[in-house]
């Protein structure tokens, strides 16, 4: 369907919602004849809701089919649902709900799509051929900056066959109560980072030497599927000097850039694809567009054997309901229960709830609140069975689709995601993001096309085009595929590897530090 | 008093004490003849204590004359203190301790003493001249490292009296629980930073534009004195593309760096210096040679009317009655009796207590348990009365000797520092640490002469020849005052700032992430 500019462009979801959303550029004034009996009362901005017809005051608004806030007043038809005019649902009860094991059918397998990877002797399939930089700790991390920029300079060019040398670099490590309830999840996260398949199982890792984690609490030596392993001990005797220890670092660096200059890609089944899906920045076209979009790419990958996970915690918090439904066993149902109590546990002993989650940007693009939010958040899951569930910092072990839990904020998501095991990165966005990560690659999706047309050189895909009806969520689905298996592949670039712009790594540590 | 190299060198702290610890490199072997009738019993290595007399089981181990544990069995005299013979006594009860307020007379002040310095309108000194961009946000550091590699190599050699150029990146200001108890620690803390002296009230502050912590309420307009203020907001519609974003800040970076290049370093008095003291990877000789010499150092500053302020809570948690009778006012009892309680509700409820800070490097060097730490690390803030306390991330308001409180982890505690307002911070380490910071000079002391002679260009100043009688307490405090006086007029370089490396800021977040 294509409209005329000035058309009035609406958004509804489901059958039983009585909102739906403008998405004018520029939302659409006061008086707007939608259709006949239906006139907008409001002026109402672009991504934001009105009513389709009138609802009593404490009657629920509804959108995706549930409710997501209950009116705070009567509102007659076509009145713009204002954050102050809706009321917050409580979270649901989690052991009420229906429990998963519902076999919904095996969706139709997907054959004959491959992409060019690093094959590596776990099993693994690396995107990127990356030498890694770890640390147990801060401390080193200004000896290390300095060895990565002569590395960088004076090794690289050498070794044409590696993309980029990374450091991972974090606060963690010393100054934290190593044995507090939670401290495991940051020490295995790191654990887990370093056996990222972008990194082919080289082990370079740099510790300072009285730090509380040391080497072999973060790397138990030899009780780690690794190709070879290097350390350096800052502290050690035999560094008389500065220089001795960036000397000592570039030596055992030569090594593993030689090793892995070996290394070749190979064509590799869609089903090495390990993808992590979030969001960030998100605006009420993101449940419309990208996020579906993303979606059906998640089936696709499943369909294909291939390995997605989903994440964010207090974004699928409110649509629980769903997800245990989506369970493919009463493991898994029970697994994403516990995730869920955890995560409300964390948060109570800090104060808050899953509602702190939304942003003035999350409000301003039209999502009212963290129901509305999540809503459109797990339609980035697609319809696929939950095989797996995964704590925050634990590596997944099943094909298929995975519950893998973390905070929602980008950074933490991003890097627990990489512990997890992802070798490549679906992000969308809807207020726009230059998110990226030093070393798996960050395919960005953008919701709007507006959004798409300003940031032309940082958003990979423009998921905008659904929301005109100028292409179909199918069709969307199928090109960010195939431009997923050529990412994959290394013959394109993401923006933000073409800028060499990426974000920090950060750790999520519920422990105390000291 | 020089000593041949075999001859045992052993310190006792205080006439009460009934332990004394080895100096001697490598330690002392079993057998070894103390005096007459004092012959060790067991091999102790350097750092570590022995008996100086029998302590019968349940009496306590004193050194600095205070209980540092209890004896778990009968020590003969000459006994090597291990971690297994010691058990740790409770914390201070904070409300039974006497109040401060004591008037123990007015140290001789101390004139004549200078540096120069960059004075900026708030009345603070510069010990550098920098340009700081700040950021809101995580989401921006992609963009700001790219626009600040430009700067540093398109722009900065056009301004010959800037030092450098810094980026103030973080992982706070979206996904986190932001009105959370303890989420304005955090906020204010960045919020102060970009206060420090050494950026000379040039505010330039990148947002992304849907974050949760907006500019205005990182900064309220108008609320907080700068010489000005400018801002980039990458969301806004003026950026068509990456590169927009980037000529944006780099002509906003190009006014800042124009006013910033026309100031000049005047004379200014010693009492304009702002002090941040901390150790990190500290041994048994922290305690005994570097901490003093600072405590010395802390002294002659605040003597000179200038302002120390030293920190780290699990640290000084179990020497709370000293820093009670050195309250210069009931007033700052209560604040200390205030900060000591919250850290502990908040170690509470991470189900963890003080005794979380000892490190395997601290038990290595001869530490046996955080009591023992504490009173080594109290040290560093010489005999002074205490004149303030601040909370973390508060700026210090009155010259004199301040208590700001920060946990103990080197890069937070140096953080929290920096937005206090410190122009130049001295950091004490006797198991090495490379430590810098960025914006403020850090000036690191051996406690060792083995660790100074090893790590020659990163120790800045050796405190280790105390322990071998070769210079006193005093002498070394001259030597380290004069080294700062140049350090703060840009005369000399510390270490760190040769070799141009650095940690990374790292905030307190009490509360949880979203
Ligand atoms: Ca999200
Ligand atoms: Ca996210
Ligand atoms: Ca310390
Ligand atoms: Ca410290
Ligand atoms: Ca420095």
């Amino acid at each position: 369907m294509n409209q005329r500019a000035n058309d009035p462009i609406i958004l509804k979801i489901h059958n039983d919602d009585n909102v739906a959303i403008v998405a004018n550029d520029g939302g659409l004034p006061s008086g707007t004849v939608i259709k006949p009996g239906l006139v907008l009362q409001d002026g109402v901005p672009q991504g934001h809701k009105f009513t389709l017809v009138p609802v009593a005051q404490g009657e629920a608004v509804v959108r995706y089919g549930v409710a997501i806030g209950y009116a705070t007043e009567n509102l007659t038809t076509g009145c713009w649902v204002k954050d102050s005019l809706m009321s917050m649902p409580s979270p649901p009860e989690l052991e009420r709900l229906p429990s998963g094991g519902r076999c919904r059918g095996i969706p139709a397998p997907l054959s004959g799509y491959t992409f060019e990877g690093y094959r590596n002797t776990d099993g693994s399939v690396g995107t990127r051929n990356i030498l890694a930089i770890s640390t147990t700790v801060q401390c080193v991390a200004g000896v290390v900056e300095h060895a990565l920029s002569r590395i960088r300079s004076e090794l690289l060019p050498l070794y044409p066959h590696v993309d980029d040398v990374v450091a991972i670099e974090h606060t963690y490590g010393c100054g934290v109560a190593i044995d507090a309830p939670g401290a495991d999840i940051p020490i295995r996260t790191l654990r887990n980072i370093v056996l990222n398949p972008n990194f082919g199982g080289e082990v370079l890792l740099i510790s300072l030497g009285c730090e509380k984690l040391q080497p072999d609490r973060l790397l138990p030596a030899g009780a780690i599927p690794v190709a070879s392993d290097s350390r350096v001990v800052l502290q050690d005797d035999c560094h008389i000097g500065f220089e001795a220890m960036i000397e000592h670092i570039l030596l055992l660096a030569r090594e593993k850039l030689e090793r892995l200059n070996r290394r070749r890609r190979v064509t590799c089944p869609a089903s090495d694809l390990v993808v992590g899906v979030q969001c960030g920045g998100s605006d009420a076209f993101s449940g419309i567009t990208a996020n579906p979009a993303v979606g059906y790419v998640s089936d696709l990958i499943v369909r294909s054997g291939g390995t997605v996970m989903f994440s964010e915690v207090t974004e699928v918090r409110d649509g629980i309901a769903q997800l245990l439904a989506r369970a493919a066993t009463p493991e898994v149902a029970q697994a994403l229960r516990h995730e869920m109590a955890w995560y409300d546990t964390y948060l109570q002993r800090g104060g808050v709830d899953r509602s702190a989650n939304t942003t003035p940007g999350n409000k301003k693009g039209g999502l009212n609140n963290i129901v509305e939010k999540a809503m459109g958040s797990i339609v980035k899951s697609g319809v696929s069975d939950i095989v797996g569930v995964v704590s925050p910092g634990e590596k997944v072990t099943v094909r298929g689709l995975n519950y893998t839990a973390t905070p929602a904020s980008d950074f933490i998501c991003g890097t627990l995601q990489m512990a997890a095991g992802m070798n490549i990165h679906v992000f969308t966005t809807g207020r726009g993001t230059p998110y990226g990560l030093a070393a798996v690659p960050v395919v960005k999706v953008a919701t709007r096309s507006d959004l798409a047309r300003r940031w032309h050189d940082l958003m990979d895909v423009n998921a905008g085009t659904i929301a005109t009806g100028e292409k179909t969520v199918e069709e969307v689905g199928w090109e960010m595929f195939h431009f997923l298996l050529d990412v994959a592949s290394g013959r394109r670039k993401t923006w933000a590897e073409h800028w060499k712009i990426h974000n920090a790594l950060a750790l999520f540590n519920p422990a105390p530090v000291t």
